[in-house]
């Protein structure tokens, strides 16, 4: 089976970097895919991403050694396991709350016993080989989202749940629930705090950890901060440039 | 955040009208959107429209001042929420039975702490403006559709969850499960008296009301009655003329 | 190879019923094949209708018996061969002009001998059978638009040209190239003379009529007056009825 | 409303083919469709078939008397009930485990008051006739997937949910969570008397029973061994046939 | 008929700003319109774009005031009145080389009698007016992008050809063609010879003139040099800033 | 710029296998280039093939090292130049019948001073180089079909068109254009003589021959001959095996 780079990389103590694609483009996705990334994630949550996109995406990520992983919409098992099927090499779970949640998730990911992830990883195995299923369950990775003041307080349950590798920190839903803006990069002492302790619940448990970010600057300060995931920007914030662009022809 | 027209139009005592779109056209939501409703809804449960088409639909809306609703295809909070991020202005659920129903619906359509919706407004805020997650809650359409024997045994429970904006009747499901005929426009006495028992229960509980029609007479008269939101038609409703058409020429 | 419905109709001595396909939803398609038209039309050229739609919508008119029929963008051989290769039973080239548009149009539509088209009817074999190359040139129609100043000019030279099926015409373009109004339905005492030559000329010429009409009581005149197909209306045609409905609720 | 052929042939005794298809190829679908397959399944769980492709393909199979089944990607109401609104004759659930997982899912095939299916067969009533509404609870399939350890444990409790067709047997994942090897056309011991379990536990409640196989000779193996409905070959599968044509020019 | 802005601005003696649509993407579109381009161009002939990429881009562009233009993928009229018919208020034809090329091109432009465009402006007339015919010839605007030394030859009189609005320069085609780099921002002497030539042939001619550029300073010099439309960025010259971002981690 | 391996190959002496693909599937395209194909051609003329649908398989093929080919619906610059700009390492031009054809053909293949290809490789350069343009004419191949009488009569002129870089037999046209079976596979001698002819001119012009074939055993014969490229099936020959595994249930 093909490696999952993002494990071979963290090996060796680097942090991997991600960028983000939330338009429905597999030209879009191409064009990332060959800029250097470590890994992108193809957001269909918020992103306007549907499964016929993300198959395309998965396919154009292809092209490179980039690793290809998926956002689903909500943790429901039969998105997790198409986005599996397809091809992703790591799924994130967006708004887990509790280990519940974390190991309905988790265990979607995984083939028997480990999990209940049914058989039949149509394009995956064409892209990872065909001994896939007997490696899957230790090459894939199961991403949870830890962006709740709900989930902080059981951040370390949910660290605990077996199979599962990696925290990654929604900071805008992370800020809002704390009663805090609702935006990434966050400064903010509070959402600092809860940063800083869902990175350190990640630690203990010996989890990778993660989160989005959206400029060179900050991403890099996380890296500092231990992280061995950062997202950088996606398709869409790249795009926002224009405006900038724009503005200059009127002032 | 630009204004709900249908929350202004309700504040000055008048009705909306509402159609329906059910073919995942594009070019069809167009040309509705044209014709001078107040609102339209997307419908992704009986329609045949999936995530792409209703993102092209909500686009095709937004080219007039006709205010965006979409029917998820169940009360599952991902739906929901692509569904508003995408830029409904407002959210119908179908075949909501308990309070613990529209709880768990009205919770995916509203931020916290009101509810529980996560941030990513992709095109949302492109449409509504940049303020959006400040006002969504307060402008955003939280609407259940009442329309089986058990919904009306809680209806006034229903009504009483906190954030819901309307009670709608879906009257061919709700025939069925009294019993009666499945069909809109009904003249049913046991279906009537359910009718208005659901319109009595939004009036209580200060909600709007709603209710599915396929004749302007019907639709009037149900505004006669006290609806706040009639639907009138739809585009497959329109479509169906041409069979008389092709009628008249056997005959 | 399945037998043209069409031929077999004029045989008897009747007229043929169709409709207009302009909106690319096979959905749509679907419904109106179940009206009762003896054929529809799917126009690529005014249509918001592409390859990929053309083709959906082939296969979701042989669902019935309804004959399926493709109205290209322009003269173009690849454009008419594609419409042909996925199972249309007829091709309308709009705006021919000239016998060398008509022969190069008619060219495309018929195998060697009495043509140029090539060989590869992947679908068009499936919905007909698998002797389809035997009978394809006796079977599909060859339909030219006579819609322009010029083109009556040469209206018997069209007709003339070996293997053509029809004249259709196209009353709005016609009515504009005269410096009439660009309407269907014309009753411009110009236009009906432009209308009556050309069928005139269909007739001298033992080839087969047809007209573009939106009304019931239009398209029966034209039956009167001779024609052998009707168009009477088209999906975009019957969802206008909309506007209507909606105004009665502002009145 | 138009027959079922499925219950039509095993009146007779026979047992039914099936061939399965997992590209989202409308042109796909239309091939197999006229290979004389009594059945077709469309696959949204293992398949990359989304919601439009899967409405695509339904139409394409209603060119023909084959008839249309639909696997799920996960027992949720809204994709039973979207698969069976655009025409499915019956669907196919996976991973059921347990009578409440059955009974969830047999609900959403019903109507009420047998289930609690919602009204609007959109296309189903375009296929299917004007009745549809009153035969549909009798002529539509219900197939749950019997492919756990657990759900074996439970297999009779399962096959007693009221309004359930058939038990259909997933080989692969079957192997797997009784720790055998993943695979259709099985025959280790341990898995092969599941399926003898299975099998017995659908005659004993009257059911059909239906199994996936990928070899004409396992699928008659199967007929003779008394199941009423096998999988023969898939569209994945007939295409993998070109890795030996490809190889034969560089032994 | 709603007016054409970029007319209006040019009366006003100021240049328009434009930017490039490549990616397939009516989302992509949609983020671009919001930006304060005063026109953007769907580029179907070195974008990904296709004739339904290209209707749901219109769409997009319509939510906002931005002027929607589109550039066909080569001079063939079926494809530039396809583009009109979906609403695009201009159309660029690549390689225009000859009066001959270009009286082509215009003549698809214009309705009888000043050209041969059919009539059927489906979507157009939603986006324009029910008048749109009337004014359609006065409002639309004909570019013909000048490109090579052929062309350069015959600059005037392709300027004289009746109903033409606007030549445009392509500076990486024109570049290759005079035997320089193939390149945007060109600052080559021969290269910029050939652009003043363009350039003052269009003042001859009383024509408007653009010219595609890839940075803001450049596209102010081309302002500050007379021309009256500046093409300043692309989709997919803002997504190759990403590459920077990345790279920012490998240093 | 990434090196074309079909050039390599026949640098060794070695003649290159290719299949066809005539579904508009990304995922099927992604199963034939893991087959081992030295070449795969998406058939735009006989396949239902759109733009859209090119590229995504492009894409799917440049995830192996397969050389990704086009055949276009006709001669028509526009098409042949989207191709190329989507990453197509060759390009088929069906039914070229002269010189001129060809030579029309060619030009629109090879950037000037060769031809009149327009710069704008959006894709090509992604999967290419950023050094594309420089080596693009030395690389893509230019490919006509020989199919016809008329083609016949002047093969060795058309042989001569400066850049072409194969002649390649369809053998059902050329069959229907001699009087003969319209089959592949063929062994009418007044056929086998017409491929002989073109096989020599193609040898004498110093040019790559290729034929299309559907059997190991034909196209195994055919490299014995002396042809370059043999393509040997495609993905609906493929499938179509599947009726003889449905009639094995009906014996």
């Amino acid at each position: 089976m093909r490696a999952n780079k993002l494990r071979d990389l963290w090996k060796t103590g680097k942090a991997a970097t991600n960028a983000w694609l939330t338009l429905p483009s597999s030209l879009g996705a191409e064009m990332l895919t060959h800029q250097g990334w470590d890994s992108l994630t193809i957001d269909m949550q918020h992103g306007q991403i549907d499964t016929a996109a993300m198959c395309a995406q998965l396919t154009a990520i292809s092209t490179t050694g980039t690793v290809p992983l998926v956002r689903v919409p909500w943790n429901a098992p039969g998105d997790v396991m198409r986005a599996l099927d397809a091809g992703a090499y790591g799924v994130f779970c967006p708004n887990v709350d509790t280990p519940e949640d974390a190991a309905r998730f988790v265990g979607a990911c995984r083939y028997p016993p480990a999990g209940y992830r049914s058989v039949g990883p149509a394009r995956a195995a064409l892209y990872a080989g065909a001994d896939y299923i007997v490696h899957a369950n230790d090459t894939l990775l199961s991403i949870v989202q830890i962006e709740s003041a709900k989930a902080l307080k059981s951040v370390d349950a949910i660290a605990a749940v077996p199979g599962l590798d990696m925290l990654y920190i929604g900071p805008s839903d992370l800020g809002l629930s704390l009663g805090r803006e609702p935006r990434p990069d966050q400064v903010d002492p509070v959402v600092m705090e809860a940063i800083d302790r869902t990175l350190a619940a990640a630690k203990r448990a010996k989890l990778r950890s993660g989160i989005f970010c959206i400029t060179v600057a900050y991403a890099k300060a996380m890296i500092e901060k231990g992280f061995d995931l950062v997202t950088v920007t996606s398709d869409s914030g790249l795009l926002s440039a224009g405006a900038r662009m724009a503005k200059a022809f009127t002032a």
